[in-house]
């Protein structure tokens, strides 16, 4: 089949992805879908998704339907007897549409030339992997999965540093760091402000911050003024508590100021409905207040089940990245940070 | 105030909870909801909520309410001038519809007495603790938010493992154990297998197996040949890929064999529908084998979004906990064995 395969392809000139590629391609601009499932065509987005492997694939296939994850193309890799991970860099890095690259690997073939080329890429967009394949037991299975040597995973977190790829620990992960790099600026330095209606899950967003390896950002004096003098009974030291009472207004003045704070490079939001003021419509300010600072990353978590669906109604196709886990936002300001470092150090 | 609270408590010999509740307390048994929320009556279940933070306590029971998880009690603590941490443990541990304990702390104010109650609770069911304030940023905001003094991190974490206690990183953690303590057994020894009509989901869940202390469980000569000799092309080394065609009979009868093996404490179910033939109706062939396995803890996990809800109406609300991805339902098979552990310590 391999021999007839490659026949075909010298004799048309063509390029052939797989075989044993399971659902083929997903192209959401012209709506090209390959995939024999009923219901499985993602919205169109920035985010492009390589799976090595089928199962893999489509559930982060499904992952992207179900949460609306904007997806411009989707390649299950199969056996990759012709188009291989580096044509699939190649083409992404010059894809228009795609402004973020997904990987999930159990391995890789040609790795000298992957890493040539990621570096490359990078330049430009982020590359962000997930790898499978870690333990010797998983390993052993990758092998007789995909064919391909997991190789250790010293090796493998090596040579993704030297590419600059950003790597992640599970698929939520991996969608949950696409949508903030599709979304928001890389942060250019670690000081993270929380700005918070509520006290006790903005002390949880300061304690994911350090395990992150991110800084609490020290307010200037200036900034801390400002907003301890528009609102008498606030403590304006970051995590900063608004108060239940805090509406549109309230975040607008106080989003504003403390992204103007040359101390602060990036800024964590939460708004919780219950037990506060504050209502869904209210979530269109940190919109306004974004827009005014376009080279700040800014997240947003309206925490819990109820509460992110509602807010997820107002703001969710914007450019605001939502979570609803204080930690999984202050994981996403962290990989923003990555991808920051990342190009700096291409640039130096 | 604190002195009036004080006399009405003596003049009518009752408890006080609070004051600061917030929200006050919920009783799903029989119908006390004193929160001012709308629709923020969660399902009866057997699960017990304390939170110190209001913020959290929102959070968590807008989490429940959303994800239908059955709760019994729920109690925001506020400023405890009277009822405290230890006496709601005492309560709780007496309490015939509580099974689990989940406890948001800021900090604790009588130690000794409280590690000495849960010690004695958690003999009888256990407890989960989520804590906030851990960097020194946000301890100094926990002391101003509730008033406790926060401690360090080690000392904090050194009398959570003397109490027996266990303890999680965030609320969604919290409330995943929650749910796999309420309806499975501890797990009583560190093999894990994993059953899967999919490839690289199953050697994402072993690689989570490593990470999280587990071990992949070897299956016996005998449980590996009646697997293969049943379903040749089927290689039943753990993580066992039973392949895309796998239905509700195989999956029976796999299950079956891998639940008899003794060289396995506890097994990891994963069960996609896109690109596999399994249909949401053959989970049920996971609650006829548990049924006749109910010493060994088993999960499961539908993986992805759309997949994860169909399943869920079919097994939701059985006894086998469902995850939306492999990593977190690894995670809870580690929350069993560790109250495994915890129980076997205390009977040693």
């Amino acid at each position: 089949q391999r021999q007839q395969l490659l026949k075909i392809k010298e004799e048309y000139d063509i390029g052939i992805l797989g075989p044993n590629t399971v659902m083929g391609v997903i192209n959401t601009a012209n709506g090209l879908n390959t995939t024999f499932e009923r219901d499985v065509m993602p919205r169109k987005g920035n985010i492009a998704v390589i799976s090595q492997s089928g199962g893999v694939g489509a559930c982060l296939l499904d992952w992207a339907c179900f949460y609306k994850i904007g997806i411009s193309k989707f390649a299950f890799m199969g056996d990759k007897i012709d188009v291989d991970d580096v044509d699939m860099l190649r083409y992404l890095g010059r894809d228009k549409e795609t402004k973020v690259i997904c990987l999930y690997m159990e391995g890789v073939k040609n790795g000298r030339k992957f890493i040539e080329e990621a570096r490359k890429t990078v330049e430009k967009k982020p590359i962000i992997a997930l790898k499978g394949g870690i333990v010797q037991e998983s390993a052993h299975r990758a092998k007789s999965h995909t064919a391909s040597m997991a190789g250790s995973n010293e090796v493998f977190e090596a040579a993704l540093k030297k590419a600059g790829i950003i790597r992640v620990e599970n698929m939520e992960d991996l969608m949950n760091a696409a949508l903030a790099l599709s979304k928001q600026p890389p942060m250019l330095g670690d000081n993270v402000a929380i700005v918070s209606n509520v006290g006790g899950p903005a002390i949880l967003a300061a304690d994911a911050v350090a395990r992150n390896n991110l800084k609490l950002a020290r307010l200037s004096g200036e900034t801390k003024g400002a907003i301890e003098r528009l609102y008498p009974g606030v403590d304006a030291t970051n995590p900063i508590d608004m108060i239940a009472d805090a509406r549109a207004d309230r975040y607008r003045k106080v989003l504003d100021l403390v992204l103007t704070d040359n101390n602060v490079d990036g800024v964590l939001v939460i708004n919780m409905l219950k037990s506060c003021f504050f209502e869904p419509e209210d979530a269109k300010a940190i919109l306004e207040v974004a827009a005014k600072h376009p080279d700040k990353p800014i997240v947003d978590v309206p925490a819990g089940g109820e509460d992110f669906e509602l807010v997820y109604k107002v703001i969710g196709e914007s450019s605001i990245p939502l979570y609803n886990l204080p930690e999984k936002g202050v994981k996403a300001l962290k990989i923003l940070r990555l991808y920051g470092k990342i190009i700096g150090n291409i640039k130096v």
